[in-house]
C-alpha cells in the first residue's frame, strides 16, 4: 500500500489563516452568499433531521445532507458547562465526499467555521424578513457566537446599534473589547429587558440546556424581528410560548425544527415557514410593517454544506490546507487482505515464534 | 491559538502496522472478543439505524452509537462498481468523543478495519447459531471481504474446508492465492450451487446492489447456518425468501435490518431473533441439529465502536499513530471570535490597501 486518495485536511490553524487572508466580514458575506444559493436549489438536496445522542450534560449531533454530486456532513456537540473546564461549548468538524463513488474529500475543522455560518444565515433570514430600515439590534447572550451575530448584521443587515446584555459580565466584557474596532455602537444593558428597549431586532443567542424564557410577551413590539438561535435542542429553549403564539414563525427544515426549536412548545401543526419557500418568492416573508417575525433558528446541514464548499475552495484558491490518508488506495480494489500481507512471514514468525 | 486537544489519528499505514504488529487472526479474534462483550451490555447503549444516502450508483452511510462514557461513529460508503475504477466497494473511517465534553478523541482510518469486525461479527454469530462440528463452509463472492471470513471462520468456528464461487474468476483466483499459507483446504467450484454441496455453512458475501438470489430453497440443507453478509442496503438481498421462511433468522439490530437486510423482502411481523439475545442466554439460538439458521447481517454501528475501542487500545499500547488537530483549544473559550483577531491589524490593511 502506497499510495493513498489524496484528501484535503483543513486544521483551525488553516481556517485562521484563510479568514484572515480574506476578511472575516468577506468570509460571513461569502458564506451568506452560498447559503442563499443553496436554498434556492433547496428541493434538489437529500434532506433529514439531524441524529442527536443526548446526555446528561449535552448532546452530540451528526448532520449529513447530499446533492447530486456532494455528500456533507458535520460531528457537532452542545455541552453549556464545557467553558468551565475550558472548552468550547460548540465543538465541530466536517466533511465533503463524492456522492458517485463515496470518496471522502475534505475533512475540516468546523468550530471556528460554524459560527461563521451560523452567523451568516441568521443574516440572511433577517435580510428577508426583518423590515428594511433596521438599525439596532439586542443582542442576549455574549458567548463564542456573540460577536459574528453582530458583525453578520451589520455588514447584511444594516444593524449600527447593539444593545447587549448576559448573565455573565465577563462575557459582555468580552464581547465589548472584540468589538472595539467594529465600527459598530456597543450599549451595556443590566437585563435582557433593557437590552431589548425600542430595537428593531431581538437575537437571542443563550447556551444553557433547560426550557428558559429570555423573551416574554411584554418585551416584544410591533414590528420586531426576533433572531431565536440559542433554542436548539429539546429542553432547551429561549422563547415565551406567548411570542410565538403573537408571531409569523419561520424555520429552516421543519422536521428537525419540530424537534429542536423553540416550536417544541407548540402543539405539531403550529403553523410555520420554511425560509427557503420565502427566499425562492413561493411564500411571503413579513406581511405588514407591524408584524412580529420569529426565525426559530436550530442549524441545518445544509448551511454546513454551503461552509464546507465555500471554506473548500477559498483551501485551494490561497493553497492552504495539507492532505491526510485516510482511505487506503489498493492497486487491486479487491485485495483488502493484501494490504495486511505484505510482510506475513515476518508476522507469521513473531507470532508463532 | 497555540494548542490543541489531543486527538489521536491512525492512517492505514498505522493500522496496517498495527495488525503486522499483533498478528491478523489475533486481531480478529480480539475485535470478536471486543463484540461479545458489548453485545452483552446492549442495553447500555444509545442505538439508532443508521443514516443512509442512497444514489445511482451506490450508499453513503453514517452509523453513532454511544455508551455513557464513548460516542462512536462510522462514515461508510458502499459502491459496488468503484473497483471498475480502482477503487474499493467500501471506504469507511471514524470517530471515538467523550460523551461528557463532546471532545473527539480518535479519528481512524475504517477501511481496514471494516474487514476485520464484519469477519469477526459473522463468526461471533455462526459461533453461536452453527452447529458446533462445523468444518465445512461455502464462500460465495471472493471480493475484499472474502479472505477476513475465511481466517475468521477457521479459528473461532473450526472450519477447514473453504469452497468458494464468484462470478469473477479473478476474484476467486486472488482468494485463492492469498490464502495459500492460511491452513485451509480450498476447494474452487463453478456455481454457488456447486460450492454449498455439503457444507455446513454457506457465507454471502456478494456485492452487486441488486435483488439477488444467490441462495434458492433447493440449495439449503437441514442444520445449515446462513451467514448471509452482503444483503445489506434496501435493494440489495442475496436469499430467496423462502430461504428465510424455512429458516430461524438472527439480526443485529432489528430495527435497522427490516430496512436493510435480506429480511426486508418480508413482511414487517416476518419473526427475528437479535442476537444478543442469544448471547446472553435470554432467547434460545439453534433449537435442533437440523433447523436452518439465518444470520441476517447488515453491519452495525456497535461493531464499530467495539472495532474503534480495540484499535485505539492497541495503538496506544504499541505506541503507533500521531495526533490531529480538529478542534482548536482557546485561552478563553468563550472567545472564539479572538481567534481570528489576532492579525486584525494586518488583515485590515490588507483588505482595505
Amino acid at each position: 500500500m502506497s499510495s493513498f486518495l489524496p484528501m484535503l485536511y483543513l486544521s483551525p490553524d488553516d481556517v485562521v489563516r484563510i479568514v484572515q487572508r480574506v476578511g472575516l466580514s468577506r468570509c460571513i458575506t461569502g458564506v451568506a452568499e452560498r447559503i442563499e444559493r443553496d436554498f434556492l436549489r433547496w428541493p434538489q438536496f437529500d434532506k433529514s433531521a439531524r441524529v442527536a445522542c443526548h446526555s446528561r450534560d449535552g448532546v452530540i449531533e451528526l448532520m449529513p445532507i447530499a446533492d447530486e454530486r456532494e455528500f456533507a456532513f458535520k460531528y457537532v456537540n452542545g455541552h453549556p458547562k464545557n467553558t468551565q473546564v475550558g472548552l468550547p461549548t460548540v465543538m465541530a468538524f466536517g466533511v465533503l465526499a463524492d456522492v458517485d463513488t463515496g470518496t471522502p474529500r475534505l475533512l475540516s475543522e468546523l468550530t471556528l467555521t460554524t459560527a461563521i455560518r451560523t452567523a451568516a444565515m441568521s443574516a440572511v433570514a433577517a435580510r428577508s424578513l426583518a423590515r428594511p430600515e433596521c438599525r439596532t439590534m439586542a443582542l442576549i447572550g455574549n458567548g463564542a457566537q456573540s460577536e459574528f451575530q453582530a458583525v453578520a448584521f451589520r455588514d447584511l443587515v444594516g444593524i449600527r446599534t447593539i444593545r447587549v446584555y448576559d448573565v455573565d459580565p465577563a462575557a459582555t466584557a468580552k464581547l465589548v473589547a472584540n468589538l472595539v474596532q467594529q465600527r459598530l455602537e456597543v450599549v451595556i444593558c443590566n437585563s435582557a429587558k433593557e437590552a431589548v428597549q425600542g430595537v428593531d431586532i431581538v437575537t437571542t443567542v443563550t447556551a444553557d440546556k433547560v426550557n428558559a424564557t429570555i423573551l416574554t410577551p411584554d418585551m416584544v413590539t410591533a414590528g420586531m424581528h426576533v433572531n431565536a438561535v440559542g433554542g436548539d435542542c429539546p429542553g432547551k429553549t429561549e422563547l415565551h410560548s406567548s411570542v410565538l403564539e403573537g408571531a409569523t414563525v419561520f424555520v429552516e427544515y421543519e422536521p428537525q425544527t419540530r424537534i429542536e426549536g423553540d416550536i417544541q412548545q407548540m402543539s405539531s401543526d403550529f403553523p410555520v415557514t420554511e425560509l427557503w419557500r420565502v427566499l425562492s418568492g413561493q411564500s411571503p416573508g413579513r406581511s405588514s410593517a407591524s408584524e412580529v417575525t420569529v426565525f426559530d433558528s436550530v442549524g441545518f446541514a445544509l448551511e454546513d454544506y454551503s461552509a464546507l464548499t465555500f471554506i473548500r475552495d477559498l483551501a485551494q484558491e490561497h493553497q492552504i490546507g495539507r492532505t491526510i490518508e485516510l482511505v487506503p488506495t489498493l492497486s487491486d480494489p479487491k485485495n483488502l487482505f493484501g494490504a495486511f500481507e505484505q510482510q506475513r512471514d515476518r508476522h507469521e514468525q513473531t507470532a508463532f515464534a
